[in-house]
């Protein structure tokens, strides 16, 4: 059986749902992030995966066969996450994203949230635009923040949930760990 | 000092720090169902809010200038929630908008998330389909499934989280805690 579990943007948003999922697993699989998160609730097998591709997520799926088995998942496994890579049940967690909206205290049905690992994000960012909305980006450090500048007013939050967290407008990128607030003008 | 703290959609998805917020909060406000979900953890005062005004939130604000006070907010606070109606910081919960993307297999960044309290929801409808997004949206028992089923299939998710939950094809709603998700054809 296979459990993809949401541990959070940070430490201490693990659900009280996905610390028991994590107690009751024999193995848990996990970026190095997202084992650290875990890590004291781990009571089983460890194993950190390095490389995220289709051959490490069917080899899991064969271990889930015999074992019981929890892959971890940063943030949300349904936000840019291993939910739909991998074949098993999804717990929930708190995704940087929530935390975005927190923090600029903005509902999350005034936004449209898109993943910036393609060309189209410019073209979807006016797309949120002309519905009225504005645009969460999930980026991270070579996003080209002037060209989107552009078009919009830019917030940079980086490394939310994190000592080293730092909200600013139209600043540079100086981390991996990076949404962007796009506001119309 | 106020936190509005994310409490889940049902029982168990509360984060560890939610938890602590809870736990060190002279008086906690909240919904019957809010208080129910976080019941455990209060060990302040406890107010049940019956009336979701701007008196009643200027009144609790008022509170906070003197007292801890923790606001319980169902889901999570910035998803059409209690975060953008009172001046305080949000603590993020775990959303019904969550559950239903895992019980869909379907990530957030392939959505609109709409709020279905304004006529211009079959606008908003058609505006995601022309992003090449699918549509989830908050709904309630009085929300007209027939007429969004001209535009789409729809799936219905009621009670998520809750032993009743029941999710169904074209079907008609029973309850009050509901999302659809509207796929275009």
């Amino acid at each position: 059986m296979i459990k993809i579990v949401g541990v959070g943007p940070a430490k201490g948003y693990l659900t009280e749902r996905a610390i028991k999922e994590i107690e009751r697993a024999e193995v848990v699989y996990g970026s190095r992030r997202a084992v650290e998160l875990a890590e004291k609730y781990i009571k089983g097998e460890k194993v950190t995966i390095s490389k995220f591709d289709h051959e490490t997520y069917r080899r899991i799926e064969e271990v889930g066969r015999k074992r019981r088995v929890v892959v971890l998942s940063t943030g949300d496994p349904m936000v840019s996450g291993l939910g739909k890579r991998i074949d098993g049940e999804v717990e929930p967690g708190i995704s940087s994203v929530q935390l975005a909206l927190a923090r600029l205290k903005v509902d999350l049905t005034e936004v449209v949230v898109i993943d910036w690992h393609t060309d189209e994000c410019m073209d979807d960012v006016l797309k949120a635009f002309e519905m009225g909305r504005d645009a969460l980006i999930l980026a991270n450090s070579r996003s080209n923040v002037k060209k989107l500048s552009e078009l919009a007013n830019v917030v940079v939050l980086e490394n939310l949930g994190y000592e080293s967290e730092r909200i600013c407008e139209n600043c540079e990128i100086k981390s991996d760990l990076v949404i962007l607030f796009a506001k119309r003008r």
